[in-house]
């Protein structure tokens, strides 16, 4: 019996084994019908299952795919809102796969989000760009600057409503695209226009309809520039291009993000992930001075590598990478060795990083120093904001109430080089990997700092901390002329003024063979250092834009140690 | 070495069926720390899980369940709004167990439901009452009428703010109530106001803040009494009382539903509901004229029986009862046996009451006539909206894109008796089960119709269609003094005018021995009916309201068959 069973199973994995050859690969245009690729995309990757074939591959084309029939789950994806989604690759639970749009066109309809991947192994994204017929933000031209208002213009791509002097964004499909600030671009510059702020207005701020197309906006203390784009940001990130869930070795190249609801490359919990050209960019001919409407990379409790190679990130919504890990709070001591935790900001909710035979660290919330390590025994999750923890071992003496935890057991070596980092909103990168980050031959023009390292255990709950950073060969050409920031490269670690002397949380740094083009004066701005040298850069003062009113000092250095800064030329 | 696993098998048994005889009874009182119970009964419900203990027992007293550590789950449950949702109590997968609250008030804060029973057998719930120290709807007094505007006060117990002339309901935790209508109610009488209607205004309609408290409301056509209470109703019903999803004999007795934030009972694809000594009443000493902001009970696809006994529904801002199966929208026809349909209505979006082996009907769209039956072979679930159905046999000839197809093969037996059903919004109880249906000796006064007969495969897509219907012993006091209606007893079945001859999707109807007190003349108004029968009724006429400017017949039957009314006296 148990012979013949054996048999029949040989038999079966050769079986397979044959079709996963001859079935190598799926053409995605046999299973496409109509108009609408997302049913057909469904069934082939169902058939890339069940036949083992290694390749989904596009003919050459633009491919259209609409909500109505894709695949649904409910996601929390870190940084991201957590819903109820659909999407139209969902290749979760995949591994050794490889979709190939040799330059197709994929175009989506609504909330529907491009990629799903969790619990995925070795799969290989290539050649293909994402866009929407509806951007998720709205782009209007300002036509008037008076006192306390402004007269914008929307062109047909953003149909909007106004109601009770409230306006609505909707498409030609009746869907709503809530907004909920306001942000000046300049149109030439293809940037933020100069110092420009966020407007946090919400999306009741009072409108009138002048004529159709011209709506005047009253936000108080509004400033403007006649000719700018105004940008009505996108309430929620609810429609990420590619969600990464605890999915290893992973390869995204030769893609443009021209658009999506949220970020653009979101990983969690996920291991060695390359990102090479990765063009994220308006839509060629759109006419945007947006493309995504939020980051356009971003790692959660991520290890093994992340690889950021020859990509361009420009004009998302917020910074080009962010790094980092996450805090949970503690909420509740229940005895020697259990607590509670919470996951305290809404977009990191029901993000499970807590889980057995884990390592965890113990994080003084005011100072960020670590004061102990633990294992994690076993975890109860009681909802997506609090989890109940057992370690293996008693709980340190220090910990109290409103401390954190975060991972102490693997960070990701981190390469970001030759790419180019332009015209968004914010910053450019955000480090917070305690493995070896080499950030090498970029060029960066943001409005706010170029690199920053951030972290707190507050309000973003991020952990970070860099522990061997390395950033040379870098040309950062006239950063910091938005309001996001005080320096080209910065700390702003959360963390009490009193414990700053204390605290050490950013290490081993080095600075060397930069090239720094610089309309003002501020390149450095650093405190709770140890070891940070800065050598071998050039500077080079420009008149790019107007010199700052109250410029801070070039190099801002506090509570720090072993900081060695070279005499510039 | 088998053995040993036999004999400690063996022992452990027997110690937890020690444990259960002595524990049988878990006092709740034993698990809660501090204000907040939930995460005590938490534990007591987990502890009664272990222990196999059989009733769970509150001490007489007031709990407070905060939402912060309460279990969560994605629910979807039918003609409410489907999310991620928090229970105080969730008796999932539990069997013969009771919960007796022995006369405690159970006191809810914010968005949390307080029962979920998702597979759950035999199940008792008794002897307590349900109440949230903020409502989900908001009540303020009319002070003024003007022309398209009316002055409206909230009392403290109605925390609001107006932002750019918006009313936001609010609570002293910063939770958001979000409103969506206006409905105006008589709070002499207890009741809606005279032919009031509901304003679907939304909940941009601009106000202005005259004074704390004071909010004018501009509402286009808006009529209103000074010295009444105007509604503004939740745009949700995200926190049903008691979700109730494929259980089994369920019994609630003697509790006291003051309100929630959507249905009070609401139960899909169960079987064996009672419902006895079950009040839907504001709460005593809260001046407050709505109780729940929808319907008191609601079942979907349920079967078995279901039995109302000596309940009283007042006051709550929907129906006391809806008995109906749904209709899935077929949408696309794929080959021989096999279609996708849509759950089109988003409240019944998710739910899965097309299962393998089931018998189901294809319903004509217009006509809501049944052209064919068949059994389900298999399902795939596409997402909430869409789902493909392959059938054992092949599909009936006559099908056709946008007709229905809904359960053919269970109904529940239904009694309603010695209710009082008052003072709520819109109708008394809908009726649509195809088992036997007994309504007897209960007291209605509500505005709309008192009994209506519905189902539509258009809008609400329920399906409906009594074949058995007693109605008996009944007082109608005065009904149909609002506006949802068009009769005491009304037939509003969804279907298209010229295929009303065709139809006869209400069935053997029998009226005796009941007593209309009516100010109107409005008794009967029916179509597509076969065998009806009114008999030994007495109607009573009184001036307690304005008699109707164009009243219609008392009796209006059309395109029906067998209908048999005797002559009044």
């Amino acid at each position: 019996m148990l012979k013949t069973i054996r048999i029949i199973l040989f038999v079966n994995i050769l079986f397979a084994g044959c079709l996963s050859l001859q079935a190598g690969t799926i053409n995605a245009k046999d299973y496409i019908r109509g108009e609408d690729a997302t049913p057909g995309i469904y069934e082939a990757i169902k058939q890339c299952k069940l036949s083992g074939a290694r390749r989904l591959v596009f003919p050459p084309g633009k491919y259209e795919f609409r909500p109505d029939y894709a695949t649904e789950k409910y996601i929390f994806i870190s940084n991201n809102d957590g819903s109820l989604k659909r999407f139209a690759f969902d290749l979760s639970g995949m591994n050794d796969f490889e979709i190939d749009g040799q330059g197709s066109q994929f175009v989506f309809h609504g909330f529907i989000s491009p990629f799903l991947m969790e619990n995925t192994r070795n799969i290989k994204l290539r050649n293909f760009s994402i866009d929407y017929t509806r951007t998720f933000h709205s782009e209007g031209k300002i036509m008037e600057v008076y006192n306390d208002s402004i007269d914008v213009h929307f062109t047909s791509s953003y149909p909007y409503r106004v109601e009770h002097q409230v306006l609505t964004f909707t498409d030609d499909e009746k869907r709503l695209y809530p907004w909920m600030s306001l942000l000046e671009f300049d149109p030439v510059k293809r940037e933020t226009a100069y110092k420009a702020v966020d407007y946090w207005c919400g999306p009741n701020a009072p409108v009138k309809e002048l004529e159709p197309g011209v709506v005047r906006v009253y936000v108080p203390g509004i400033r403007a520039t006649k000719g700018n784009v105004m940008v009505f940001g996108a309430s929620h990130r609810l429609v990420p291009a590619f969600c990464v869930l605890s999915s290893e070795n992973l390869e995204f190249s030769h893609i443009d993000m021209y658009h999506c609801g949220g970020m653009g490359i979101i990983a969690q919990m996920s291991k060695n992930i390359s990102i090479n050209h990765v063009n994220t960019t308006p839509a060629p001919g759109s006419g945007r001075v947006v493309s995504l409407t939020a980051d356009a990379t971003h790692f959660s409790n991520c290890s093994g590598y992340i690889r950021i190679t020859d990509c361009l990130f420009e004009n998302q919504k917020d910074d080009a990478t962010n790094i980092h890990g996450l805090y949970a709070r503690i909420d509740r001591i229940l005895s020697p060795n259990e607590i509670i935790v919470q996951m305290v900001h809404p977009q990191q909710a029901g993000i499970d990083f807590i889980l057995p035979q884990k390592s965890m660290e113990f994080v003084d919330a005011a100072s960020l120093v670590t004061y102990a390590e633990n294992e994690v025994a076993s975890t109860e999750k009681i909802n997506k904001e609090f989890t109940k923890v057992t370690f293996r071992r008693p709980l340190p003496a220090e910990i109290k109430l409103k401390d954190g935890i975060a991972s102490a057991d693997a960070y990701p070596e981190v390469l970001i080089k030759n790419c180019r980092i332009r015209g968004n909103r914010a910053r450019g990168i955000l480090l917070g990997s305690r493995a070896k980050t080499v950030i090498e031959d970029n060029y960066f023009h943001t409005p706010g700092a170029a690199i920053l390292l951030e972290g707190d255990c507050r309000f973003w709950f991020e952990q970070a901390g860099v522990r061997n950073l390395i950033v040379r060969r870098n040309t950062f050409d006239n950063c910091y002329f938005g309001t996001w920031g005080n320096a080209v490269i910065q700390v702003a670690s959360g963390m009490d003024e009193d414990k700053k002397p204390l605290s050490r949380y950013n290490r081993n740094i080095l600075i060397e063979n930069n090239r720094f083009k610089t309309f003002c004066p501020e390149i450095l701005n650093v405190y709770a250092v140890d070891k940070l040298t800065f050598k071998n850069n050039t500077i080079e003062k420009t008149s790019d834009y107007p010199y700052p009113v109250n410029p801070a000092e070039p190099f801002v250095v506090a509570h720090s140690s072993n900081v060695n800064i070279e005499p510039l030329d």
